[in-house]
């Protein structure tokens, strides 16, 4: 199934640029970065919980968000893009 | 329907953060901010259309990205949200 995976990170808060840097770096293990902080994940269930649990240990609940959506199997005609593709340094803080 | 927006705009470069500024304001007038750079909006297709060309029309193609996601009619159990939901300042550049 399609999981787009999206997050908000406090980067400004203390712990912030490496909460931004640990969350970026195990999206990636689970899915391809098509935004700055949006990721698409095409996983089971059991790596969707997973990658929920892992995400959940790694941010700060009060400051940062993480928000998931399941586009389940049937996913083609549920995505658009318009724009381009490029995807910028990921190693960086990214200003949006 | 549901349909999650979801932009990059390259503040960096000429006109960027006017556009950035505009297509936020767009966005807000079709849905609500769930995290910096992602909406969630509840409108029907011909919204959906008009939404798209708008945006289109905003951003530069080059630089910029859209990315929409439809998650149909029956999206309550596709959408998890873990974490914080406050919005920051919506009026400056966001640094995520």
């Amino acid at each position: 199934m399609l999981i787009i995976a999206a997050y908000d990170i406090s980067v400004t808060s203390e712990g912030g640029p490496k909460r931004l840097n640990n969350v970026a770096k195990t999206c990636l293990r689970y899915g391809q970065r098509v935004q700055n902080s949006v990721f698409e994940c095409l996983i089971n269930d059991l790596e969707f919980k997973k990658m929920r649990k892992e995400l959940t240990a790694l941010i700060n609940p009060e400051l940062d968000s993480l928000r998931f959506y399941n586009l389940g199997h049937n996913y083609e005609h549920k995505v658009i893009h318009i724009g381009t593709k490029d995807v910028q340094d990921l190693s960086q803080p990214l200003i949006l």
